[in-house]
């Protein structure tokens, strides 16, 4: 593993267990040939804005299935060419990111690599991983090898119109291996995403979905319980703090059920745990226990102090 | 009522039945002489700023317990004076603002009644109006009227030092009154909040914590049960969506628990709603009813794209 990684020796069983930091001291500018896009809205335009950007790639080709919107996205700069056939479009890429909506992300895959060249690494950007790579088969036609990704970064906006070269900057991308994943396929991707300014974490896909059903899939169910039980007749004096909690439930509708379905057990238990907390609050409130609910917001200022702005 | 009012005759029982519009076709820009702002914060502060910048008051004094919290105050130019003695601040204002926390807003209230100068406005800044307007003494001595403000706007910063003088621009700022208070009370206090530039709405008391139960402290409430209950081990999993949705939980403790103590009977229904809405989620997501699911995420998307940014 050549202390590529904080935690060694690396293994399958122990990836569940934690985050762990994958760092690599001196990240050589590694050109690739030619990178395949496959749906190219706000997360693979603003790959392709990057990897334009850090001048990281020869050729960046967009897939979809819409010609317009693909030459939208090459209008902007995002890629280089397009097409709507996944065969030709993967024929000679090294290295393919699949950024559709995760319920589509298992089939792509299992396409891609039937038509990318013999050792092809095939990446995803999906909010969800255990559902998505239970999914893919094991191993892959052709000597190709997929390994998941999530780069933690987007908004409550869709379409390449958003994009930015700078989306990943900074930003936490989780990359998902499970025990078969070879070792120089998590090195590979997890170069890719740093080369984009994204900060590697690598854990399990069990692991990152019970995290996420916490951090991301139960915000957004909550926002949008906030927003959807809010009378019409008390828009107006909705203010910043009622705007700011229910932002990210203006998210794309489809796209969200999907990350719900997918990740049904592990957002079933967080939302549990927010319905205790919410029934502990109630039941202080309604004995009037203003110092048990003060001890509860301390905790929670406590907790949202350390995230920062 | 000069027709100032779009709702009209102007009624007591009216008052809590709805939000009514109070419109100014032409703002004359009138001086106050002195004005008195007992708690120089974030509000009393930006109030201060405000009259300074567009020039509506010839002497703005600060009122508080701290005097080198008033000092900073002053030196920002929020204020042209200070003193810790209430009586001798209120002494010759005809316009006294109360930006304290909640719980102290009617002692303050009946206190300045007795040193202020016959017939004086008294109003203050309060997140919640019901607890305040029926812990004031009706009629107060000394002909000095009291009405019930209360300006959106804020953030979960705390101190002068956040203060902005465009603080009020465009927010919404609901006015109070009560069957007992005179309509030339409504009439001054409104165009007071008018010169700040905020956006005026006359309601009662009662509805106005109904609403802002659910637009204000049931968001508050909310964003703390998520952020108290992350496991601090996710804390780098948090991105911009759980960031902006808990946001407002790095708020001040004592002020919130303030609040929801005076308004609990409203938050504890709004709450109940809240609970009722995600029960539906869970039941809907444990029968993985997608198709519920996202009728649900609709309503909510449709209402927040409603709201704007």
């Amino acid at each position: 593993m050549s202390g590529l990684f904080r935690v060694s020796p690396y293994g399958g069983s122990q990836v569940t267990e934690g985050i762990y930091s994958y760092t690599c001291d001196a990240i050589n500018a590694m050109k690739w040939d030619r990178i395949a896009i496959v749906g190219v809205g706000l997360i693979g335009g603003s790959i392709g804005l990057a990897l334009r950007q850090h001048k990281l790639a020869q050729h960046v080709v967009g897939i979809g299935r819409n010609s317009t919107r693909l030459s939208r996205a090459q209008d902007l700069g995002a890629i280089d060419s397009t097409t709507t056939q996944l065969d030709r479009g993967v024929a000679d890429a090294e290295l393919i990111i699949v950024c559709t909506p995760v319920q589509q992300i298992p089939d792509f895959v299992n396409q891609v690599a039937a038509f990318a060249p013999r050792g092809a690494l095939v990446t995803d950007a999906g909010s969800t991983k255990e559902a998505i790579v239970s999914a893919i088969h094991d191993p892959l036609p052709n000597e190709v090898v997929f390994i998941g990704s999530h780069p933690l970064a987007g908004s409550e906006k869709q379409g390449v119109e958003h994009a930015r070269s700078d989306l990943f900057d900074g930003a936490i991308c989780v990359v998902t291996p499970t025990a078969s994943t070879p070792p120089s396929a998590i090195q590979r991707v997890s170069q890719f995403w740093q080369e984009l300014r994204a900060k590697v974490r690598v854990m399990g896909p069990e692991a990152h979905d019970m995290a996420l059903a916490h951090t991301s899939h139960l915000p957004h169910l909550m926002a949008s319980a906030l927003a959807g039980s809010l009378d019409p007749s008390y828009h107006e004096l909705a203010a910043s703090g009622f705007r700011d909690t229910t932002r990210i439930a203006s998210g794309d509708v489809e796209l969200w059920s999907g990350i719900f379905d997918q990740n049904q057990t592990a957002l079933l238990e967080a939302l549990a745990r927010l319905i205790q907390e919410l029934e502990t609050y109630r039941e202080l409130l309604s004995q009037s226990d203003m110092e048990g609910v003060c001890k509860m917001l301390t905790r929670a200022k406590r907790n949202r102090d350390d995230l920062g702005s």
